[in-house]
């Protein structure tokens, strides 16, 4: 399709309500040499967040400089003119994934808009649970609204605000959504960081040792940019940053940390540390625990990899086990290689993973996967490894069972979807073809994360995945749009 | 560029007050099978109208469909699947022509917004005189802009209109708008056409014989669909075309003709028929009453191709003088073409035409054009003439001096680069290098348009381009913005 | 599809022979700077002989250059740096035309090819009738061939003669090819230009009034750049070019003039000069003969446009019928621009032309064209004519009946395909739907180029496609392959 | 560059000589549904041996299709139309990989070529080490060359040859050239796969359980699409495959295996069987006899991923030290991302790698690589290591020191860049900072690969990179061409 081909638009709110969940990443520098490619480097290394269109809008005290596109960050940024038209010493970005076909290229971010007080861009990893409310009174307000992000909720409540400041604007946004938003914005003068009440996703500060600051939504993009860690941004925290240093402000009555359990478990780079744990010892322990809680008798430990490689780590170590790396993963898979019959998308997982014979073929085999969602993949690796002569699978899973969708921010299918949700352990264990499925229990997750168990963790983390017990009100998805 | 590289962005007033005026034209189709396909070609036929972008919005009573691009019309609708895709029984589109590079797709028309009562698309042929002052107000109140397009002031002052329905906002809006404009909106019932209160640019109304309604800038698009003629839309009136026909509206008090001489002269194509004059009538007539005027002893009378050959061919028969192609032009001139050298810049002109040395070689020459703006392509045809071996050269323009730009939708420099406006006939004679120049009279002009001359049609067509009398007030130029 | 996609290919000596023919423009510069950006704008000039690939080589006196492209020169040459990156003071280029879908960039000329004796590029207009032949006997010596091209049968001829320099070997190759050609040719110390024994397409010298050489196909190529003419290259005629000037070698034992008629009717621009004619004024005077021999009582006399414009003005002035453009040509059509429904198919023809009713309307019409091949536009254009109102038409062609396909570099159709070869002049006339139908006669024909008439003109030229009278031998077609 | 772009081209032996050596991937098909898609899942099973270009050419009995392009495999491919496109049962495919900039689209193999006896495509892996010295007398005798590829030379050996058969033709080919060759080539009836007479790359048969046979350079490309593994090309052997099955032929005089043995330690991927050896196996196995050989007191043992991981494992547990995955690879590295400043560059290895602090910080470190070849990368991984805050850093290798560059197929830097060349072993430790360093001995590398040690493997291996001792004779580098 050429250059600005929009398939099909409509204005219904059933499809503003039921657009794809957004995971993300952002990063913000300010008074950076190179700031630009500095915040490309930092969404570079924080491409797992998000593939799908990257972003970066910078100032040069005085103008602002824009570059969007589809793709992952080395390729919408491959020309070094591009950067190098991104002039200036501070500058925002983010990566952006969606899990259909419609990314449009005016939905990637950061979006950019001129007020009265002057121009303002903005981009956000998370999820607001009003956004189809709030945009629903703005359009009868007479807004126009360009995109279907939720970030243009958030800079249309910024634009209509009645405080003078862009500051006090932002803040009175910031009070009217709901939902989890780490928010990176830049100003003429600022580079701003917000994190919402419950802190759900993270963001992360650090410094440059020659002067300059950074915001990140984890510790690895610093590392990129030789950045330092300086600590994350609390729940409910805002931060202005400029010449005069990093000034916080706490505008909301209420915070408290709610973090997502599932960046640990799942989302984050293991070399990242996200509210002072490493997410590999997080994941290495958690494989400790599920060898501790469901060990079995087995040859060898295989990771699914990458993600499954240090809880098999962690289980092969506590329970003895040899590790194996008996499934190789085939980094070059691109999104756009399409199987064109069926006997070929039969063959299917074997695009990304394949099995490595030698290390399986006549063994009883551990394999550690980080969760089930619907239980597809996880069937076909199994027939995979058993097809390679593996006499035994025992499944072990680093999450507890994942029984609901995330609304702030991580792609899950709908409950109906999630094998979890509709089967018991056992039919579980059936569906996917092992000889025994066990779980990470609450317990034993919280113990990996250095708590004393599920009960000492309780109402500190955001496991709704798990639990069901959603910390932030789904205003648009309990029907209250209709009030 | 790659996509999405928007080069640089700025809010500040000046810019948007110095951006580069718009020629334009307008379709909309309601009705009628292939409406899409329909409206391309009609965009086709308008392709003189605007070369740098098109788009179509189209309706199919469930939802709004969408393509816009950067290019010829037969370049962004190149593709059967994009037509395909733009499904139902209306439409609307719009070519665009803007003379420097930043035509970005987002100011590429129509323009398609959500609205509390749905969705509406807007095109627009012309130019605000307000919409500076009028955009700055609306910033104030909280509006997001998204283009630098005088048609999105139009579709916010839709937006938050506090009149009920569509058809209240758009008159609402089209009241406080000053300026030439020829709208065609399309709602999901309705496809509304809109003339400005003076009917600066043209609107014209068609049937199809097999049902179905047509509104375009000219009647050359209703020709190459079939399309029958109907009337011209009179000034300030608005019609609402759907199942129950066509309903007349006249929102505004005082509507009078002012129609723009220079579609006469230059603008429109020569198949067209313009408030019941024909566009190549006009300029034959023109040409007769230039013999008349300002007859010389010539060989041959030679147009400057194309706009020039009609009343090169009148001005041959009024006087007798054999009328020779003795310039030739290439009709494969894109705009991409970069001449990389001095020496090849000054070649010029040369790319787009080359004289016929043998209709030129040792003959006396009248050479027959529309217009001179600043003079420099004028003095490069007169200079190729010369040495294609003219013995002299009798410059014959089939319109007055133009001496003041445009602000009503067509591009002209400013003034002090308009050669009339500093130079003396006989100063412009010398600086294009001719022989003799004679411009035609106001009443030679108006007398070849079928009035007794220039006192009958007084007050009855826009001129200000040639008089200086400006008949919509120019809020924006006159600095009304700071108060 | 991308980049290098080729969808099929078959060596089938069938697919060759019946590949489709090529009409080309060739340029080549000696000792100019700029060599390259004169040698795009030349081929520009030529942009009519071929508009569906170009190409360029130069040579810096250490190492060639290359770019080649489908589309127009002005696309494919669009970026100054492609251009610059085209170092040194000598160039050859080419455009091609091709009927078909299958132009491929390995057909793109000129073709180049490292020799034990250096580097050669070969760019040729025209076409070889033993090209099959050669090609097969080539193939079985052990030649792989790259392209379909009939210029890679020249350069393997080059490759495996025995002679030892180059031009001795580029004189062998042409001495066993047979055809129309004419070719330009760059060596790192010269420039070659050669064209076939009857001379059948135009090759003209030009010099630089700075230093330096230019050869092209016609005249309007030395003019864009500011060339003088200096003189046709003779039918059998090699030139070598470099810093002694320009040599004259005449290898053919019996060269004699047989210009193609069919260049100054349809192919070559207006404002070439070929062999000493004016192409504008041999058109004007063949409509001054087919007023003599083929008038009518009329009102106007219409032009098919932009060919039949010369030959109607001649016709109008000899008849004293006045001359009105009644047809309007659309500019902007690329042959990009997909019709999408059987009804917008019926549309036809108008997306290049329009009718311009009020020149028409009630009118009896004399319509002139350069041809008629299949008939079908033709058609399309008298129905077009009468339905904006012409009372009668009547059709006069500024050629003789097209009976015979051309064999020698201008695409025409099979001989069953072509209407005069099928149908009566009362059946063509009927088929085309005209009240009346002339061609030019051979005397008429021969008389406006300056010949007492066809006996006096008889075999000095090639007007096989009126007449049949192939002057080179049809080698591949007359079944000699199988010998 | 736009399509068709080629920079330079310049026919001089010099450059031919200093050509980027060629690493590749080939895939060959006969008698399976799906030939092409098949073939294209088996080139991105061997993505790791090349992917700057992709190419297939397929046949349907009647003819042959073929598509190539620049990138890889999934994006050459991932229109399922040109899959669609590639028709029958049979088809030949390969990857390839260059050092520079110069990846033409010409030189994307299979090359294709039409010969007397009809159409053949041939695709190898490796380097010839006289093409220079055959291509520069294939110039002489007028053989034509389109690109700059070893398989160039062979097909036009194979176009001379004056034996009838494509077969003997082949052979005849084959028996001219020296070096490393693993050549997959297809005509209309038949697939031939043909290793050269040392066996230096790798060919594997395999077999599909509902008929049809596929070549591949690794046994991970049969995994990919089901294909069961039937044995090894023997060194020297020629195979016929068509509907009689699969024929051998031993043409060669005396071969006798010398298998590259880079390939087990770098060169192939962990899950491929190669020579009758598990490559993750023989992996694991070097490092339990570097851990025997150059055990060292530590607490991690580290990888630099991925190669390294199985040599790490098999270190760690021969060692008793905890595996960790010290260091993350970022798999979302493109080739394409430019770093733009001094500043930036500087951050290096960054791009692909970055340290995982929990795991490093105050340890002493074991860092397990494949080889030391400029020792720069090496330099900026253990600089990033001990910035993470390794107290100690000792590199084990699980290659012998890189000495010689390799002639025959893998990329390696001339003699004088690589770093053990011209260093002794404390100088190479303190040329990349570690406080040791050691090697993997000839003996424990062979007892890895299930020898007694080095004796017992003499002369069945190439090992010339480590040893200098070439088993093919070098004739283009010795100078030979000017003999």
């Amino acid at each position: 399709m050429p250059l600005g081909a929009f398939p099909t638009m409509n204005g219904s709110v059933d499809e503003v309500l039921n657009r794809p969940y957004e995971e993300c990443g952002v990063v913000g520098i300010w008074g950076a040499a190179d700031a630009a490619a500095m915040t490309a480097l930092g969404l570079h290394a924080l491409q797992h967040r998000g593939q799908e269109a990257a972003g970066i809008v910078s100032h040069d005290d005085e103008r602002f400089y824009q570059h969007k596109g589809l793709g992952l960050v080395g390729d919408v940024f491959s020309d070094a003119r591009v950067i190098g038209a991104l002039k200036g010493h501070s500058a925002i970005g983010h990566n952006r994934y969606a899990t259909t076909g419609a990314t449009l290229l005016r939905n990637v971010q950061p979006l950019y808009a001129d007020f009265e007080f002057g121009g303002l861009a903005v981009a956000h990893n998370g999820n607001l649970t009003n956004a189809a409310t709030l945009r629903q009174a703005l359009v009868k307000r007479g807004c126009l609204f360009q995109s279907t992000t939720d970030t243009e909720v958030f800079v249309h409540l910024i634009a209509i605000s009645l405080y003078a400041t862009v500051l006090d604007r932002l803040i009175d946004a910031a009070k009217q959504v709901k939902g989890a938003y780490s928010v990176v914005a830049l100003t003429p003068t600022d580079l701003i960081g917000l994190r919402d009440p419950l802190g759900v996703r993270p963001l992360i500060l650090g410094r440059f040792s020659e002067g300059g600051w950074m915001l990140a939504s984890e510790t690895c993009a610093l590392d990129i940019v030789g950045a330092e860690y300086v600590r994350d941004i609390e729940p409910g925290e805002l931060v202005v940053i400029n010449g005069d240093g990093v000034r916080s402000l706490k505008p909301f009555a209420d915070p408290h940390p709610r973090f997502c359990v599932f960046e640990y478990i799942y989302f984050a780079r293991p070399d990242s540390i996200l509210e002072g744990h490493s997410v590999y010892e997080a994941r290495k322990q958690i494989g400790v625990e599920l060898a501790r809680e469901s060990g079995v008798e087995a040859d060898v430990v295989v990771p699914v990899p990458d993600s499954g490689v240090p809880s098999a780590m962690g289980f092969a170590v506590a329970s003895g086990i040899p590790f194996e790396m008996g499934i190789i993963r085939n980094h070059y898979v691109g999104r756009t290689f399409i199987e064109p019959t069926d006997q070929i998308r039969n063959l299917g997982v074997r695009m990304k993973h394949s099995a490595n014979r030698p290390a399986l073929e006549g063994k009883r085999v551990v394999l550690v996967d980080d969760s089930i969602v619907r239980g597809t993949t996880s069937r076909k690796i199994v027939d995979m490894v058993r097809a390679a002569g593996a006499t035994e699978v025992h499944m072990r899973i680093s999450s507890p069972p994942t029984k609901h969708p995330c609304f702030y921010g991580i792609d899950t299918p709908e409950e109906s979807q999630l094998l979890a949700a509709t089967h018991t352990l056992e039919q579980m264990a059936e569906a996917i073809g092992v000889d025994s499925l066990a779980f990470i229990s609450f317990d034993g997750l919280y113990r990996a994360l250095g708590h004393r168990g599920r009960e000492e963790a309780n109402g500190r983390y955001c496991d709704a995945c798990f639990t069901g017990d959603y910390p932030i009100e789904l205003v648009d998805k309990e029907g209250k749009l209709v009030a």
